[in-house]
């Protein structure tokens, strides 16, 4: 790949917009024609860019998206109103805090309501400007983070005309171990989410993120909403992922240097070279989001060819052995920072943690590129 | 505080700019008068924004400013120019990359040249302009990061010619593990470069980072260059900084839940309440910086008491146990994520890394507010 797709930066992304659409559609083809599929695009879209992911959702079918707060709906509707999606409803699963509700109306954003406060006063809002509000209702069945405990479910139940003025579109709950096909909890929060359900019949209803869309369809209902399989990641881990790897990521060589056995390399000095050794420097480090836990574990791949980041991982630079590579290769190509031998989940692994984190922390001053999604 | 302090968002960033400018003073005094102190604001100022740091140290006296990429560069000079200090200078450490010769003269950029290639192709460029073009050079010490050889070194004392035609203004070289007073490599490396430096006795010198302006004067040379310094964090770890801490972290408190002995708490269900609990979920998850590895192991203060976080951190949110708080306090009250019984450098070492790391990691769905820096 030619230098000049880092334009001034020293790291590029490349999103791969048609592989997003791709996975949505083939977690919307798991579920029975009639059942809408959501996106998730909190968090930027995972990293990848919310105005571009869900641009292209969008004009692949989706009519529903989730973002977690405030600013990141505006965003999103201030966008759908640009591009001709203005219709579309966006829904915000950490709700509406106090004093956002005029915003919430003027940008027709749907709160998830979460607790029995939320929806009085949803409700007094509703009744104060004179039209029915929408919202849908989060009943917590496991997760203890967010949504209607167990007692004021109960309330709720006995006392549905707290809900009156308010145009209820979804009853939902989040799994807690989606992504463990057998783990017992997960048959446990879908009798619990029956059995509230089975209160408020009349209300479609929605459990099923990425990792319940491929649970099956007693846990589908009448929504599903993936987020992390949009991006290619399995959530269930299968090698056999029919899922679209949605991003690369290539870091510019800054310099080729030789050093001799018994070199140290990087800060601390905590690497030394064993032989004569050629090293190159690329542009990518911690600040973008490279990991610094990644030195001395991580390979990066140049003309194909895996190169292990050896020494310390620096704020703006890693340094890799490129000891015996072609030298025409080392001058023209660019290193990719997940590769077929090092991909994202390995990535993740290694450092202790799992792929969202990693790619929720791809930082800002990477070269954005995007490909396909027309 | 109040809840307005977050604006749309669920957690806030407020940065101290009179903090930033009072710790450029105190290593400022650290060096003889003559002697001209830099900043670092690569990496967006290290995560806390380098429009607002640059212009707040450009106004408290700053001449020079430290990037690593030619993006970062073209951001700030667009920032000088448009705020009337289009005169200061700005060093790129990654050096121009082949292609960008004329935006580096377009935007008044000085290269750091790191290798004979560059300084070869910079004369080119001088030449076919028909000016002297401004450079430092960088001479490896022992990083093997960036920087010119052993090797090329020897060689460019011996041709000294090959520098005709440009406008050298410093001599330059990094410390391997400057924040370990007593590394004999630091001591090694000085007398490298005073080496080095002998053969180019005419040209600045340069070699210290914070670390190196705190190592005394034989480390100060002609400029010193603070980075982490500046935004609070002491570079030697010393207990008794005398560097003031350069910004604080706050979230939302999104619900208060009451939750069973028994019950489990978050993704996972890897956290089990010993007895009836009050949970807090605060809008801060790891897409915000807020490292996955801290659940369990981090607390946040919220009215002056610290409040464990338990289960696994969210990519939006954590809970933490406030069991027996204040019903008042947390009505009104926000969190604190770093905070005297929890500061950024335990914070950094409860996760494996450093306060850079966290600090570079901080994410750009957080409101972020500056005082001070007029």
């Amino acid at each position: 790949m030619p230098h000049q797709h880092f334009g001034n930066a020293d790291n590029a992304i490349t999103i791969d917009l048609n592989a997003i659409t791709a996975n949505w559609r083939y977690i919307d083809g798991l579920s029975a024609p009639t059942i809408k599929t959501a996106a998730v695009v909190k968090s930027n879209a995972y990293g990848l860019g919310s105005c571009e992911v869900a641009t292209a959702l969008a004009r692949a079918g989706c009519k529903l998206f989730f973002v977690a707060s405030l600013n990141e709906a505006i965003e999103l509707r201030t966008l759908f109103r640009q591009t001709g999606h203005g219709d579309l409803t966006i829904m915000v699963f950490h709700s509406f805090q106090r004093g956002q509700e005029a915003d919430f109306v003027a940008h027709q954003l749907e709160p998830v309501l979460n607790d029995l406060e939320q929806i009085s006063r949803w409700r007094v809002y509703a009744a104060k400007m004179g039209i029915k509000l929408p919202a849908s209702l989060h009943f917590d069945t496991g997760m203890n983070r967010l949504g209607l405990d167990a007692d004021q479910t109960d309330w709720l139940i006995r006392n549905k005309k707290a809900l009156n003025g308010l145009k209820l579109t979804y009853v939902m709950s989040h799994l807690v171990s989606g992504e463990l096909i057998n783990d017992p909890v997960n048959v446990r929060q879908l009798a619990s989410f029956n059995k509230i359900h089975s209160s408020f019949s009349t209300i479609p209803a929605s459990i099923a993120n990425s990792a319940g869309s491929l649970l099956g369809s007693d846990y589908h209902f009448s929504m599903t909403r993936p987020g992390i399989a949009l991006y290619g990641i399995h959530p269930l881990e299968d090698l056999d992922s029919p899922l679209q790897p949605a991003f690369e990521w290539q870091a510019r060589i800054l310099q080729i240097r030789n050093a001799a056995a018994g070199d140290k390399v990087g800060y601390g000095g905590t690497y030394q070279l064993d032989r004569d050794s050629q090293i190159a420097t690329l542009g990518v480090g911690y600040a973008d989001g490279y990991r610094r836990q990644l030195g001395g574990m991580a390979t990066v791949s140049i003309g194909g060819r895996p190169a292990p980041v050896i020494g310390r991982v620096s704020m703006d630079s890693i340094t890799v052995d490129v000891t015996g590579f072609n030298q025409g290769s080392l001058r023209t190509d660019t290193a990719s920072l997940v590769h077929e031998d090092y991909p994202i989940e390995k990535m993740a692994n290694d450092v202790g943690t799992i792929p969202y984190e990693i790619m929720t922390g791809l930082g800002h001053r990477a070269e954005r590129y995007y490909r396909g999604g027309g």
